[in-house]
């Protein structure tokens, strides 16, 4: 899977614009896949030599037939593989033998249906692999590629010529929004059916989308990102250069559920999905409608400077629902200068308005709305205009659209969106918009949607992750720290003991509460006096979880008499409420101030790898679920102080209601190295630091209880 | 604006079905709204009598004019005004003396053009109060019924007859609706544009639409809701009679302030509108694609039982598409029936999905589609149905539209809606099902909201308000209630002092903590001794709003010595803290054991009154939000369970993480006699609550802080 990052720069150009492509298993019966492939390519005008490989055949729709691709009179780059299942390693090994470079497998009958499937997709990716070969499939429509142009699938039609790539997982997906952008004028640059992903996958076509020169922006709809890291690589790797908008399904656990039906595929957590996109500036459409919304404007707009929107409208009511769209869509309303302002209300008639949204009122005609329009889209306080335009029966529509189309040439670096309310009497003017690349919508709520799309990418721009603030910990003890859990794996534990995920904690430079194991009640009170009153007895056993659920934890205890009474108490209490529980006897740890109660973790995701934690703290951390994430892997210093800054938390440890403010230096820098552990070491599935209790500035830190599981 | 409820139940009756029109400052002149109007009434082939009113024409349009509404040859049932707004009242006194029972001012000028306009307004008013006329407007495009016919007004188009009654606020979302609606082919029974709503309100309409015996569904555009208790009790009239979609603009602050500057309108908080429409079982969309998708599915489909929807696909992608955004609105995936599964296990083929979403695979035919929806639309588990068609190449949208529509028949109680993905290649199955009645849409997130929307509202009337659990509560000295408030008007606080509020929760039998005010250190002293040590000190200053900020709160005190060392620290650090601060004194309180903290409140919102809230306590409430709210007119027991149930308190409540369980019962009953008593005294503009302790089960509640705040 990772495979991307192996060969060169335009790895995949040839499987877009071969030289030669052979159709294996073309047909003269229409009506069969075969027979669509063939014509599909000759209907698209490719330009390259084309081999039709039927051994029953001397000719198919005109074209001279091949009995075998050894038969064919040149070199073939593509081949385009449309026979049965049991037929197919044959072609491949054929395909190999004869220098082929890429290959579509359109059949179907893998990974999809079950057990045997899979096995078979695997000697198919092998016998790829042996041959050096690239393949897209099996079990896909094929490709398309508008600007060689080629049209390597069997779906019915070709889109037009455009500057959107988009990559389905689901062959349906494709044929449908190619079947709906036909109708409604969309046009793409590719066009890609993932099938089962077995060799090449979103990840190596969003790298060849990025590359292609023509791709301005990259569409993927998909079910999982198997190979999560590659991913984010290439993405981090493409950074600002070319948008990426993603409708990822199976978000509801439902939707997973029937992910894994259908595919096979194994779906991660949908939260990854959402951590790892947003880190990787990857904008997430949660609806087909917005992910060409989206498409629709970065691939007719520039990117705005900022969010600040402005509204010209002719009537108010369309005007506040736009403005609570903007809201809605984390936009701001734009505060328009005073030399806007006072041009305004020289020109326009009382009632209209003359701040954002600037309503020109109903009875304004073209010259009006050109004024309003032009001072608005000048003014340096407006980062993009969203124009609107009702009752076309008192001003035309037409007329306002070549106002629009006009004065945006005079500022081309500021995005321009429209909303034209109304059926037939609105429809010329917004096909007109449309045609000079100017994007309208007959409700306001998707122009908006499309603006915050452009917002939110230049967002991430400005935010680039910067290599230099890789999270790199130093005074780190890494051979301790491995010593630790090579220890536990040879007692075949997977939960460390309190003591060892203490040590870890020490290796790693995280401050952790002074404490120690007693199996008897007088090594309790010999821990007790050499750290000092008054301590806290914790139970010390791996199977019991929620250790206060039945007094387990006993705190201040102020004499030796009493660490003994708790000590007792505790092991009794524990093998009453969990009787088959091993318990390694008491945790004796120094009872610390009070601080501000935090929680830090990391769990592992299948496909992202260590997922980092933070939030709130103790008892309430289910109850309130005030938690950040992150993926560990290449997170940046910027990334953990956002962590910490948009969790609730930070308004305590800013010195909440009068309270002085915590140490964050200290809860930032114990964040990045929990993140550093958690990647440098893969063996850790889990840690928690609950409560992490923090002091108040200068006053730094401390891990009150660290839980450590392995992996299995 | 409470006059909904003073006429009889067809009290607007005659204003959408009139035995006789006249349109006063008709005209010959084609672009005058005169014009337009008259015209308007001729080509809706509205068949009553009909009037020109214009002193200056014999004939307008081929019809007879009149110089007066006294020169019409018979009376006037609704007068339809379009002279300038100067004439306006000579024609409305005409009017009032020639026994005109209904009003349409179309003329502009009024509020919306600032005080001289709201002056004029009021005038008008009183005019058409003094002759017991109803008024529609002024500032509006009319009104029109597709069934008496009758288009009263100067819109550009009629709309198709059907069973939708559209009310709006503005009358370019009118207009832009109605040439909308023409394109689509959607039906509409009335269409209302409410203009300034200076007599009759959305309030009016919606109870009219509501008994008109043809509006199915009712939708309303709406900019603020001024007569919101009127809104209540007419919603509540109408209960689950009429399901009301409302698109409430104005929702962000920046949109409240647009509307604010477009009607004058005073928004209310959007907070206590979504409060409202949510216990008033008003559905609220989110934008204007919503609230239409909404009124198709009421218009078209019965409601679900229950929540549970299935899905038939011919392909995983989509459908796992449509699986996402069932569970993201809040439906659920039905769980087929063992014998379904089992009938389609029979009947498909191996590698189609036997469970929700059913899968019938890409080369299903329609025989194989139909099979598979007649028996998930019978499985006794399935309360609505998604059908989902892409590939039109593999199979017939039109015969999957008419095995849709067949089979939709046999089962008439379920609603049924489908997503046919794709362009020109579905179009005439999708318009086809439409025409049946069947909502299709191209794209499946729109089909999910409009059964959401239909299950929502089936929802609403499972819990539909019962009038004997309305909250009334007993062992309430009302009067002596009245007389502390009294007192404080009298010596013009409008902050109660410490032991005022005290009595006062007293008096509503709310329990409080034992408490005095203490003017010296020796009263201090004496009123701790009287309730027991350990105490708690606090400032009395009706000034100083966070105690906690300078430790004007002292906890904890044992002695009288600590009581009068407390006292006067207090009293200084106040002094330091706020110089010009009135310091009554110094309370001295009880100290209680500590209960779970929570907060009950109540703010006053403009238009819907008492605003009730309950949550987590403490000094958290700012940090934590997690609060909820309802409005104290009509609240039954179950919204007071109800939001007390939706917090995350009620988890600390119910006995969290081994703790006991809380006096849940108590917290109930405190929360009742809360709203009661804000009902009972409009006077209170404000109470807080905070905190309030609630102990284990039986052992009550307490309230340690109360501040009540009455309106200026």
């Amino acid at each position: 899977m990772a495979q991307a990052s192996q060969s060169g720069p335009s790895h995949l150009r040839g499987m877009f614009a071969p030289q030669s492509v052979a159709v294996v298993g073309a047909s003269r019966s229409q009506g069969k896949i075969g027979h669509s492939i063939l014509k599909n390519i000759i209907d698209s005008a490719y330009g390259g030599a084309l081999y039709p490989v039927n051994p029953r055949e001397d000719e198919i729709l005109g074209r001279r037939s091949y009995p075998s691709l050894a038969a064919c009179p040149g070199p073939v780059e593509l081949a385009v593989i449309a026979v049965p299942a049991p037929a197919v390693p044959a072609v491949v090994e054929d395909c190999g033998r004869h220098g082929v470079r890429y290959l579509v497998v359109i059949t179907a009958g893998y990974k999809e249906v079950g057990t045997e499937g899979l096995t078979r997709e695997k000697d198919l990716l092998a016998l790829v692999r042996r041959y050096g070969m690239k393949m897209l499939g099996p079990n896909c429509l094929g490709l398309m590629d508008t600007h060689t142009p080629l049209n390597a699938s069997f779906a019915a039609g070709f889109p037009l010529k455009g500057e959107i790539a988009f990559l389905s997982q689901s062959g349906a997906v494709c044929a449908a929004i190619l079947d709906w952008s036909l109708s409604v004028g969309l046009g793409f640059s590719k066009f890609v059916s993932l099938g089962n992903k077995a060799d090449l996958t979103e990840v190596d076509f969003i790298r060849e989308a990025a590359e292609d020169g023509y791709s301005k922006v990259i569409l993927c709809y998909v079910e999982d990102v198997v190979d999560g890291q590659g991913f984010m690589d290439t993405v981090a790797a493409i950074g600002a250069g070319t948008p990426i908008v993603i409708l990822k399904a199976g978000a509801s656990q439902a939707g997973a559920r029937a992910a894994s039906s259908h595919t096979g595929a194994l779906a991660g957590s949908d939260l990854a999905y959402d951590v790892a996109f947003h880190q990787a500036g990857v904008l997430r459409a949660r609806t087909m409608e917005e992910l060409f919304d989206l498409a629709i404007a970065f691939t007719t707009q520039p990117l705005p400077a900022g969010d600040r929107v402005a509204i010209v409208t002719n009537s108010g009511g369309p005007g506040i629902i736009a403005t609570d769209a903007i809201e809605a869509r984390g936009l701001k309303m734009a505060e328009l200068t005073r030399e806007t302002v006072e041009h305004l209300r020289q020109e326009l008639p009382p009632t209209a308005s003359f701040y954002n949204p600037v309503d020109v009122i109903g009875d304004a005609d073209d010259h009006r709305y050109d004024f309003a329009f032009r001072h608005v889209l000048a003014d340096p306080g407006v980062d993009s205009v969203l124009c609107m335009l009702t009752r076309p029966a008192v001003i035309d529509p037409m007329l306002v659209a070549g106002s629009i189309i006009a004065r945006r040439r005079e500022h081309p670096a500021k995005p321009v969106v429209a909303a034209f309310l109304g059926g037939d009497n609105v429809a010329a003017a917004t096909r007109e918009l449309i045609a000079a690349g100017i994007p309208c919508f007959n409700f306001p709520e998707r122009a908006v949607t499309a603006l915050s799309g452009l917002a939110r990418f230049q967002a991430f721009r400005r935010r680039a992750p910067r290599a230099d603030r890789t999270i790199a910990v130093e005074g780190v003890d890494r051979e301790g720290a491995a010593a630790i859990l090579a220890g536990a794996r040879e007692d075949r534990r997977v939960v460390l003991l309190a003591d060892e995920s203490a040590a870890l904690m020490r290796a790693y430079g995280i401050p952790v509460v002074p404490s120690g194991l007693a199996t008897g009640a007088e090594q309790a009170v010999a821990l007790a006096e050499q750290f000092g009153y008054p301590v806290v007895l914790k139970v010390a056993s791996p199977q019991i979880l929620h250790k206060t659920d039945f007094g387990g934890v006993r705190l201040n205890l102020e004499t030796s008499s009493e660490v003994t009474d708790a000590f007792f108490e505790i092991v009794d209490g524990a093998r009453r409420y969990q009787p088959r529980a091993a318990i390694h006897g008491v945790e004796v740890q120094k009872m610390m101030r009070v601080g501000i109660e935090l929680i830090m973790g990391v769990s592992r995701d299948v496909h992202f790898g260590p997922l980092l934690m933070f939030g709130l703290g103790g008892i309430y951390v289910n109850l309130l679920k005030d938690v950040s994430f992150r993926l560990a892997r290449g997170a940046t210093w910027e990334e953990i102080e956002a962590m910490v800054s948009e969790t609730k938390a930070y308004a305590l440890l800013r010195g909440y209601r009068g309270k002085p403010p915590a140490d964050v230096d200290a809860v930032i820098d114990v964040l990045g190295r929990v993140a550093a552990l958690a990647q440098e070491f893969p063996g850790i599935a889990e840690l928690d630091i609950n409560p992490l209790f923090a002091y108040e500035r200068g006053e730094g830190v401390c891990a009150l209880d660290v839980k450590v599981t392995l992996s299995e």
